[in-house]
């Protein structure tokens, strides 16, 4: 399994992506679900993917392969952030039409889902979720997030937090704790975590990775255990009625 | 959709249930999915259901015919908890099978799941999931508790809080929480909410419905909703790096 999660408020855009790839419960591997794109003049892009392994690197390559070739469509070349997004659609498309659906072995898909963000220039910066049809939309601002993969234990505290006037730092820390929860519930999601930070004004970004035994990682999960403990025990307890008793045993 | 959940601790049993049933999203209904047995001298069983309703509505319905007209097996003559487990999961199985899978019309499914508790006389109260095809389990004491429907917007709060030396008031609140987070990202979840603390010292038990403006239901949720927030500010602040910045535009 997989989560990636990405969110785009007023000040830029955050990623954040587990590790852990598996083709069953005794296969498991790590490989890196963030392809940052850092090196293009003047633009910044981040890919996040989800779904089978082989189509995800395939797409990733390909976008590689495009700019050093100096292809006519690539990251580099495209004018517009949707134009980026309809290409990485594309090369999704092609990169699953290698397998035609009648030669796929049964339980076969080569289907994946990515996470799609960035700025060119100075035009706004945004996000999208790209389907394994090759179409995208983006969030909307009530709740400016994406999610890919393993959605539901860790969109509760998203939903609660984020908003597009979130600072970076806090949309940062949000994921971070989003990811944790999800981790915890589900053993097919694992560290390490990546976390990139975009910056919009300023065009600058951060890409960290927190291994398991990452020391601001434990603290994070340390103090948010207790945190929510202290939450959960201030709440108004439930007045509850008068009981109705077991009838006596005849 | 559905989401129940129950939980077996030392002091007695909790079963929390929502109530909304959905033929697709244009076919909302209100049904509950709460069946307590609770005038049977001596014992006390709850049932909580999910899937098909025609399924559940008559396996609930059996299970009261074979009390009243006296059937040589019913909850009412049970010996042992985990006979009235087998007994409600052979019924569960028998409903379905009047509609024979070669006969099913395409995407039909009969399925029904169970959370069946209780206590007979003074032998320990238990729990047990029960699935379609009729076999049970009963959760372990690291995590006591069981979900059907709906569980994973739900999972981390209870994964949290619950173990078996809860008392009953603090496992029932959980249980309207992870309940009201449920609620807020699953729109084919919805009030009334109902309750049953079962005390197994004492054999007594309390049932509550809570419609959607219920003032305690309210005020939970708002608890819950700054709590959280408060938590969450609460955290560690993520230590950043010098950020790379990007490339000039050339």
């Amino acid at each position: 399994m997989t989560y990636c999660l990405a969110a785009t408020v007023e000040d830029g855009l955050v990623f954040v992506s587990d590790s852990r790839t598996n083709a069953g419960i005794d296969q498991l591997g790590t490989f890196s679900k963030m392809h940052p794109f850092t090196d293009l003049p003047g633009r910044f892009f981040t890919l996040l993917s989800a779904g089978n392994l082989a189509t995800t690197q395939a797409v990733v390559a390909r976008l590689h392969r495009d700019i050093r070739e100096d292809a006519e469509t690539s990251l580099a070349t495209v004018g517009r952030l949707r134009d980026a997004a309809l290409y990485v659609g594309g090369i999704n498309r092609e990169m699953q039409a290698r397998y035609p659906e009648e030669d796929r072995p049964k339980g076969f898909s080569p289907n994946a889902d990515f996470i799609f963000g960035g700025q060119i220039g100075n035009a706004p910066h945004d996000l999208f979720h790209i389907y394994a049809a090759g179409n995208f939309y983006s969030p909307t601002p009530l709740a400016p997030f994406v999610q890919i993969g393993e959605q539901k234990y860790g969109k509760p505290i998203l939903d609660r937090i984020l908003g597009t006037k979130t600072p970076l730092e806090t949309v940062a820390r949000c994921g971070l704790v989003s990811m944790d929860s999800t981790m915890r519930s589900n053993a097919s999601v694992g560290p390490p975590i990546e976390l990139m930070i975009y910056r919009a004004g300023i065009g600058s970004s951060t890409h960290m990775i927190y291994d398991e035994d990452n020391q601001y990682l434990r603290l994070l999960r340390r103090s948010w255990a207790e945190n929510l403990r202290q939450a959960f025990e201030k709440l108004p307890p439930i007045e509850l009625p008068q009981p109705k008793f077991r009838a006596v045993e005849s």
